[in-house]
């Protein structure tokens, strides 16, 4: 399984409260085992990533995200943490890998980049060695001679930028980001239906372009849960006590920071609101967060008891559930216009 | 905390029967939650390495060990994978590391080497940097600047080394390792006592000529376990159903195969017997395996009641006592001839 | 550039006499400014790789070669060092690469291997990103899926692969292979004319399947010279003098030690013959060694004075043509008999 | 040998204009053997790292500066290309390594860093495994157990921070780093005597606090030349021409960069001034330059016909000597006040 982690501020944090500093960060997380989702092995031991924006726009250093990638366990990489003591950011992802398809190798680290665009995966297209000629088939020059690794996380962000209406543009509404996020897993689905493939995909994606950030928690089944996803939002994410233990305070009714990832960073579970099974969430430049059903054939709406009996074993065995107490819903959000797809 | 595994055998191993086929070897241990023993962080993501000799003496090769190691995990790393379906040796140390002493680098891996000696270590010494210098002042310059890393468990070999009557000769009687290595032992106890040290130090040491291994079950104090070793000897080890899942077949009385390790290495418990806390263990090169006690102030004969009321919270804590069903020591052996040291 | 070396024997070769000791291995050819070539970077400071096969077949061991890669430079490099003082092979590939094309991966370190087939490549597909999709679509699912890497290198094995009328046969012919040696540069040759490139490729590929062993040396190109090949044959191979100076004797008629080269191995100038531009080397399982003339549109007899004006900027500007004194052919051995493709 | 470059300016300057970019950076270098001046191995291929300082300080992020290391070949460390592109620093070490003491690890990667100071090394102390036990006998515990590696360098180091007052200060006067650097060598001279060492060392040392630098051009001998060093101080630092083709400009009597590197890195000999043997150089807080002789018994006035007779040989065979026309002294800048050690 992998884990990620998104933070997107009012403010630059500082990457070590993120990344390296917390007993709960996704780095920190395969020392606990209480932590632990995957019993099958070691959580990101086959390299991470993390990619951050500045904070201040530069015009010699441009728009693209800064990225750092390594084939070592992030738990024990000098660089990283010098790196995040270091280094600031309003707009961080981060990823922890093990190594479910394609080797070990920094060009199967996510996140990927184009331009100013990053993508990151958690999750698994399942045969993908069935349909990957069959998306490649679909993709310009250009997008097919950029992906470096072999792995269907980057293979399906080739397919995101073949989505859009122009991957070079300067920038992107969020509403242009959502809707090739749509069309990239209707393509997944369609090409999957094509080959015959039964087994569900799990497509946790997420995208920025430094400004927006679309991430799914999907899954194409009606039987099955998503691998996990969880946000959290608040005006300040600090320390409150020695050895790590941080958590998000809500001073007023600002939210400052949101924060997605695949599974709670702290130990406070009521900050930690779990995304739903087939839900796009979005984070716009301004900071509103919505929630968005995507309406498939996969999509069970929650009025609908299936949606309670959707099975947790599928993203389990593949080490992709968070531990949770209840099933409850996000409270105090309406879902935001469906969209359909 | 690290594990490790010594294979000895009339016969040589495939090196992947070892190391990389077996569900439980010590490679794959870090995959299955049930074998963790060591809470705090995942296992043997900070290195690995692996020793053997060669099966028949060719003088141009020399009679070094081979050793091969690396600072990515070993459950992923393609050259270990490859190298363990070529090699075969009848005498393999194999060691994975979690970097509790020492930084994440090539020069800190296990096993290490001096001539045809090879040496590894399961544990810690408390305080080491209290002791160092008083450790370094009493080596000769050879020893002295053969050490490469910075890790309390090199400078041990070194300190082993001092205590060989010659460490360049050509061969070693058991006896000769098994005093040198009683002198470490004392050595270290006498500069900690020195320094005012109270926290035990985890003393299970490996070392061998390549010809005989000699092996501790150690630590510096009279109510606490050492870290765990188990050994296992029998005829054939092979795996008997799919899945790697070993175990050790004893098909007459010849024991042609000797392992000894951290911890159990098969599903099947009765394949393994513990080694006593502050003992020895010997395999002399007609394969004849002899357990000594340790006799010093930290020993407690198992007549004592006291043997029985040893704490395991202090191992625990480290990460490095196995789980267990029962205190059952070996049976079926008399313990050899105590050696007072 | 890159840079290989080959080594075929009837007795095995202890690795670190062909790889690391002499001071004139393709190792260690970068550290003599007198034996670089290419002016324009270090040679193999990005990965190296060697691959060998066992001297006695071992059933439990089975038929397919051992490979060792690193992306760290192979003269400084811990592992390769040792292994190389303890592995003796009778059939060695030994490859040094510079990032030309792909990244900085072990996927992309050369030799590759299918099942016992071994392969390796010196110099570049010219334009390869504008042929690469078409040569995909000719794959089988099973070849196409055996690509880890982003190299032309990889893709021409593969390309190679769908050439074999089996790619799982136990065994292959010289003819077998020499004829989809032929059908792959053929191949490559097309689907260069059809997408309009007009720069030369070099082509100089190696193929064994642990018994015979087939290499080129060919540009696609009338006016160029190819990228420099060399062999030598003899008796033994060994130090001469101290410092890593080898020279291979002939002893007698016998030639025990087949050896190809993208350039010389020694001093010893006399001792090495180049091959023909355009030509086809192979080493039957029996030793015997044949220089068979490719041709096709890009051939130029040695008869026809243009033979002579096939210019070196190309290849220079490349990095891969050797120093020499002449252009004098092969000595002593007729041309086998023509090929035609 | 090693080669270094230290960048201090009124502006910060983006890292990939210092590093990756100028095809005459200490990293590229390699690249053009036109600028080899070790004949006998590649430069850089055995690990590299940069340090840098923040721009405008940051209560969170503290004082020290961040250090990213690597132990593959710069040139091709896609980690490092994109940082290059996305960190600016006022004041920038960078340092590429042949590994002529120490193994390949990331511990043996200069700069070193203790708290706020940062320092590298660029040479060699001879024989220096006879005094490092009496090197490390004057240390303090807090500081000799801070080293990780196993080089001189780093040993030097942990001397030059036994000769501070307090390296915890909060800030340093220039004259105290001075005067520490004076005490090093004057410390490793007296070692070397007492061990009866003959051959020179070579000490070309930089030593910064984040607002002072200091560095010296010294070798423990009056007949030989120390390892090269160059300075060059302009208003802007800028590509002039497509290609990495990168200038020093002196728009005007501000000198708003400073540098000191190995060797020039530009193509622009006059824009470079030759640091004289045995004399030590400082850049002030407030960017003035100074250049004050190290007299001692090695001293040789430039008035004092030997000082013409040094002989190139030794820093040469050492890899350590860079191209030149003349012996030209530093123009238009009259030494500082000596100091007497």
């Amino acid at each position: 399984m992998c884990r990620f982690v998104i933070y997107k501020g009012t403010s630059p944090v500082q990457l070590s409260h993120l990344l390296t500093r917390p007993c709960h960060s996704i780095i920190n997380q395969a020392f606990d085992s209480r932590l632990r989702l995957d019993r099958r092995r070691p959580i990101n031991g086959d390299g991470f990533g993390v990619g951050w924006y500045d904070t201040v726009y530069d015009e010699e250093l441009g728009s693209q995200p800064c990225i750092f990638t390594s084939v070592t366990p992030a738990w024990n990489n000098a660089n990283l943490i010098r790196l995040a003591e270091k280094i600031k950011s309003p707009l961080v992802f981060g990823h922890v890998r093990a190594t479910t398809a394609g080797s070990l190798s920094l060009d199967n680290c996510h996140p990927f980049v184009f331009g100013k665009i990053m993508f990151m995966h958690n999750g698994g297209i399942a045969d993908f060695h069935l349909i990957k000629r069959k998306l490649q088939s679909g993709l310009s020059d250009e997008v097919f001679n950029t992906v470096q690794g072999n792995t269907d996380s980057e293979w399906a962000f080739a397919l995101f930028l073949s989505k859009l209406p122009n991957p070079h543009a300067k920038s992107f509404t969020p509403q242009v980001l959502q809707q090739a996020m749509l069309n990239t897993i209707s393509a997944l689905n369609s090409y999957a239906e094509e080959a015959g493939i039964t087994e569900p995909s799990l497509m946790n994606f997420c995208v920025t372009d430094g400004e927006s950030v679309v991430a799914t928690r999907y899954i194409s089944s009606r039987q099955d849960e998503a691998a996990s996803l969880w946000f959290s939002s608040g005006t300040t994410f600090s320390e409150y006590m020695t050895g790590g233990h941080y958590k998000m305070t809500k001073a007023d009714k600002r939210e400052n920071i949101i924060m997605i990832a695949s599974e709670p960073l702290t130990f406070e579970k009521a900050d930690w609101m779990e995304i739903r099974t087939n839900n796009m969430v979005v984070i716009t430049p301004k900071m509103n967060f919505l929630q968005i059903p995507i309406i498939d054939k996969f999509y069970v709406s929650p009025s609908d008891p299936a949606a309670l009996n959707r099975g947790t074993d599928f993203a389990a065995a593949k080490g992709l559930l968070s531990p949770r107490n209840s099933l409850a819903p996000v409270q105090g959000r309406e879902p935001a216009p469906q969209i359909v797809i």
